[in-house]
């Protein structure tokens, strides 16, 4: 973690940066059939890109992600670096000293991207008129972006979850534009549970008599569906055994059970806290899309089979699945692992034994470090190398 | 299953049964430290008790079970019969032929027992008035029953998930009331992971503002919240494996994806449903008050210890786990295995390969009636023989 106050002397830190917007003047055709008119995608960089731009990496976000993968947007000392910036700057896993790496909020999201709670057209908010998105829109809209910085082919996609889905997505849309996929903690197609779980939280949300069916912007948000919805979500990112390490069955601030509806135990109260802290920075609306999104996640759609489509790429993969994540589960990852071991893909797969559940490649950071941080280094030479002998 | 029409006739039903009422006019002492001033229980039985009293058994259900375990309240050939009729009759898993099976519904309960929806003394439905209630107070009203019935010593106490958590407290609280316990599908304590999807679904409860603080006796109930609740409880009961099984990704009504938010899959349908009927059944503040007493369940309470609990029981235990079970892990089973095997007490463990998660207890009838049947059989003849050798 970042102490707090050091960063202006950190030298591992990406620093102070800028969200930056681009707007698309342009139709996107989305899979549902529908389009999306004009949209913007909010985004930050870290790290340059190269005289022959072939050092960038698009990191894709999960869920609840944003562009602000790292460093601080302020020099106000109290202020949370970015999601993964345990993993972004110089000399970490993803090294600014070698990679140009973008990350864009996604469409559908709440964190500067067009989504539900944007304007539409007519200049009210669009709500459940926003057209269904899945992770090859969300895919296509970056490709715009990408096009935008002048880059044709990324070094890589990685991502962690969703992230994940998205950068395996890249190499099969556009095979022609990726050269390594880092697939993290993700499932190359959404289980039963998954959907499961998801269609709970959305059903809290649609619970909320303050959802109104989309339509409460301006209004009181549905906060109390969303902090439910929410907490469901957070129990599938931890292990069993992390709870139980975290808070087993401590009370929080009674030495004796107090016998009431209030918070009792330790775990109640950070669920609480949770569903609070989510709610005051995250849309309702977006968690619904973005979590359909999720559902209809399954590579294999329009080509029959997971290694029909991922016949279609033409990038190397590193796999990484975490032992206790039974969220996306090491059987969900392997599907992918071995259909592109059937269809020849240069594959490396790695199975960790970590604890803390889904969220693992985020808390994993030497791990991760190692064995991602090492796979680019090995794979960045070995491009130098092909490159220097190909070059006249 | 039972089919339909053919019961009058099936020689292993136990047929029409009624559920009784007895009302104590008592104070009971509960945990919390408030008394129940008068109680009432609902139960049934099946079966014959003997001369001497000896071939009791006591079924205890789970969070949402109710009395009425087996058989059916009227000749309506379209009734479905009780909550594991696969298990109780004649020739089965708990053979009426032999034993005297007792159930009741949990105080808390809203199934005929006194619960938060029972009318206080004042007249008026208790709601929130309803004192806090664990499972060692489940236990100890049932124990009036067992008196009532003029029943010195249970055969066994058996039960599934909770039912399992209140048929091992008896035999802590109880140690001269009974020979066996049946401990299936359960945990000696409830886990972090157990009381943060309990406090989730309580969460979605107190989020429906129909919920009112728990008053809304006369007037709309909270459905929508206790629905959500459900939905989180029973994906908790179900194992990844059996969603991917019944529903995998297919779609309910459609040849494709419709992109919008009704129901698009059939597992969402079947959340939905599952959320329907169970509002229609239970009370939302019953739910609550179980949930609670599930979590405050860790049988060491008040012991220091599992091992010094299990120390006070005279019975001997049959203990079963499943592979698939989630919701209580093997390794939570085993808790009490061990702290068995370690003060000496008579314990018979079995771990079974089974698909169908938590509720495997239930589904996986074949296996449970040689394992769960042959176990009860062969102590039973085994206490047959021993009452022959003793009597004059």
């Amino acid at each position: 973690m970042t102490l707090n106050g050091r960063r202006p002397h950190d030298p591992r830190s990406v620093g102070i940066v800028e969200r930056q917007y681009v707007h698309f003047d342009l139709s996107l055709p989305l899979v549902c059939g529908k389009t999306l008119d004009g949209f913007t995608l909010a985004y930050e960089t870290y790290g340059t890109l190269n005289a022959d731009r072939s050092n960038a990496i698009l990191i894709c976000h999960a869920l609840s992600g944003d562009a602000h993968v790292a460093g601080y947007h302020t020099d106000d000392p109290n202020e949370k670096p970015g999601w993964w910036d345990d993993a972004v700057g110089p000399g970490k896993m993803f090294d600014t000293n070698r990679f140009f790496i973008v990350c864009s909020n996604v469409i559908g999201g709440c964190m500067g991207s067009t989504g539900p709670s944007s304007l539409a057209p007519d200049g009210k908010p669009y709500g459940l008129r926003f057209p269904m998105i899945t992770v090859r829109d969300m895919v296509a809209a970056q490709r715009h972006l990408i096009d935008h910085l002048g880059i044709e082919t990324l070094f890589a996609t990685a991502g962690g979850s969703m992230g994940g889905m998205q950068a395996l997505q890249w190499a099969v849309d556009y095979p022609e534009r990726v050269r390594h996929v880092l697939f993290l903690a993700a499932t190359p197609r959404s289980s039963t549970q998954n959907i499961a779980f998801n269609e709970i939280g959305r059903q809290a949300i649609y619970a909320d008599p303050r959802w109104n069916g989309g339509d409460y912007y301006g209004k009181e948000p549905p906060n109390r569906g969303l902090a439910v919805a929410r907490m469901i979500g957070h129990v599938t990112y931890m292990s069993e055994n992390s709870l139980e390490t975290k808070f087993g069955r401590r009370l929080r601030g009674y030495d004796r059970i107090p016998y009431h509806f209030d918070v009792e135990f330790e775990v109640e109260s950070y669920l609480r806290y949770q569903g609070e802290k989510f709610y005051k920075r995250f849309d309702a609306n977006s968690y619904l899309y973005i979590t359909k999104a999720l559902d209809y996640f399954d590579i294999a759609d329009g080509y029959g089979s997971i290694e029909a489509a991922v016949a279609r790429s033409r990038a190397a993969f590193l796999v990484v699945s975490f032992s206790s994540d039974w969220l996306y589960t090491a059987q969900q990852a392997r599907l992918l692992v071995d259909a592109l071991d059937q269809v020849g893909r240069d594959v490396r797969y790695h199975h960790i034994y970590a604890d803390f559940g889904h969220d693992s490649f985020l808390v994993e950071v030497d791990t991760m470090t190692a064995l991602v941080g090492g796979y680019l280094r090995e794979r960045w030479e070995q491009f130098c190398a092909q490159r220097a002998r190909s070059s006249p």
